[in-house]
């Protein structure tokens, strides 16, 4: 930091020369990201409300109101309206705060227990590698099947006494699949084991999929095992970083998690965060009511085209699609060229595009951003480098 | 959730209405919160930045170049230029980072212990009490000396083989105390203890206030035995929300909580947080640019001037100040009523304030917000409660 400060024109025109270096959505290039362009009214909603602490709700009882019912909807939109939750950073930390949940109401029980373990799915987003770390947990992985669904066997294998808590996903975030969530709520309930769904990517979107006619699978609150859901609003949901949701069935979960806050207008807090911003409420409860089901409805429609049109282009060019798409994501490879040969060759046309690792893949998450004349454009080029 | 969206008029017109239900730090009455009006300058730069992911940082290269010259002017006030940090969430983020790097380090040396423990003063902020609870540390809590210090005898006594950190305060939330770091720093080195600061709230006031001649100790990465400091923006930085500070002295401190990222454009991440607005370091960026050390001097001295124009009132008015300010807080009660019974007729009048615990008075944090017109009506509202 220099002693004098600098006029803010220069400030701004070097804020703007930053920006250039940054990729942007509405390029439609970026292809490996589960974020996207804010929609305009969620940003705006956002903006209003920068100034608002939600870890400190009773300075800010407006914004605590709209995330009331933003949690109240979105528990709504999952199969049960008397959920109890928060808007937060994002899909880690609703994970983390789902395994602290379960680690904490497990301890109770068990209190002897040494070596307590979860059970996730090989397709788990690392934030639950996070999790087992952070919070001393032993991390046990469940295969998948030839579809790359969570093995239900595997986890039935895996099951102990020291089970506190077993994780399904709804959309993982490699391939975009969903677990058998019905049978897996079966077989928790059967061992009184608590249950976590992740449905980061699938939660704002799956239940519009239903509505609209689209045969997908069970996986919310309406099975009686599940215990708690991770949903992203700035995924799907389109609200802007950083939008995250946590939803638990019962109160107690929160409880268990919670810290005495001495000085604060709360007297217990079960976020992960303190400072808290109330502008991700904003955006959540803006979106949710501007755009309703249909406007959703219309979004998850639109991808799901998209990602049709691409899921067709890639085989009628010979690559090897991974599996058939069950939500937003296509994943392929070639016989001819390696993924990283690929993803280079890609890079040099300007595509961001993402790896996956299970199996190594090329990995396109066909958000909102990404529109029918970039996918037309994406699928040219991949005909171009195969001619390098 | 409806299934008909509303129209844009209709949404913010409701949101204006919760907005009016919030209270605003503009309005001079809210005195219990650490966060502050963001400086327009710091707003408009993280409004410019919303689309951008500090998670997936490949994708944000100008995002990520903001970052690492935030970073590295953070470390430069704080005395070591080559430090290894992230732009957070806030503290609390920060604190358990810090807490996570000194257990894992501690781990790698002595893989057998069970009993892992953390040496925090009874002034800590309640995120320690998270950490405690989330990364499976036994919390020891110091005793404080006659002015709400850390009694360093007290940490000595403490340390034990199952020692991996101890944490000392620049800064206390209730008091704005700044323990003896100095001091502390020699017993870390001794006994080869990971020592962490806390300035979440000091960090961006006490090396301003120094260079203007105030006399403060010395409690940054000057003293060798500092492995790492919380620092807030978005306290007396300015920043909105979420805008957090964490540096580490040394890389390996950052590596010991990195957690592999098979898809992104990063390998490993060491955030709790996963994906993560760049707008805040976009904010940090352009204030510390725009304020320089000379705007900053200019924020702490105001709000000290304002302190002592408090501080002289209370006593003034025949209210028992608790401890000399040491920094912009000023905590005070009275032998007239009760804590409680002052808060309640002060709400009243519309003051927010809040209510330390250690020792339990009416606690005013003086931040930029708070001119001294509020003080002025504060003080002749104190004045008024009495006659009640």
């Amino acid at each position: 930091m220099e002693d004098k400060g600098r006029s803010e024109t220069e400030i701004f025109d070097e804020l703007h020369q930053f920006k250039m270096r940054d990729m942007t959505h509405r390029s439609g290039k970026i292809l490996g990201s589960m974020c996207t362009c804010p929609h305009p009214v969620g940003l705006n909603a956002f903006k209003m409300f920068l100034e608002s602490n939600l870890g400190d709700p009773g300075l800010f009882k407006g914004t605590k109101a709209m995330e009331d019912e933003a949690i109240s909807s979105l528990g709504k939109l999952l199969g049960e309206s008397s959920v109890h939750g928060c808007i937060i950073t994002g899909g880690t930390e609703a994970n983390i705060m789902a395994m602290r949940a379960a680690r904490n109401t497990f301890k109770l029980k068990n209190p002897d227990c040494e070596n307590i373990e979860i059970i996730v799915p090989k397709s788990a987003h690392f934030s639950f590698k996070k999790a087992s770390d952070m919070l001393c947990l032993e991390l046990m992985e469940a295969d998948l099947d030839d579809n790359y669904r969570v093995d239900t066997n595997s986890i039935e294998d895996l099951i102990s006494e020291n089970t506190a808590a077993v994780v399904a996903i709804a959309g993982t975030t490699e391939l975009g699949k969903i677990d058998p969530v019905e049978k897996i709520s079966n077989i928790c309930i059967e061992n009184g084991i608590y249950l976590h769904v992740d449905a980061a990517f699938g939660g704002y979107s799956i239940p519009f999929l239903k509505e609209l006619g689209y045969n997908l699978p069970k996986f919310d609150f309406e099975l009686p095992g599940v215990c708690s859901i991770t949903i992203d609003p700035h995924k799907m949901g389109l609200a802007p970083i950083p939008t995250g949701g946590i939803l638990f069935r019962k109160k107690n979960f929160l409880d268990v998690i919670s810290t005495e806050t001495p000085y604060l207008t709360e007297e217990r807090q079960s976020t992960i965060v303190g400072t808290r911003t109330g502008a991700s409420s904003a955006a959540t409860w803006a979106l949710m009511n501007y755009l309703g089901r249909e406007g959703y409805k219309k979004v998850s429609k639109q991808c799901m085209d998209t990602t049709e049109l691409l899921y067709r282009g890639l085989i009628e060019s010979g690559y090897d699609v991974v599996t058939e798409p069950e939500l937003n994501i296509v994943a392929f490879r070639s016989d001819e060229m390696s993924v990283d040969e690929i993803a280079q060759r890609l890079e040099k046309f300007g595509w961001a595009v993402s790896i996956s690792s299970y199996p190594k893949a090329i990995r396109v998450i066909v958000m909102p951003h990404v529109k029918e004349e970039h996918v037309k454009l994406f699928l040219d080029d991949l005909n171009r480098i195969k001619s390098y």
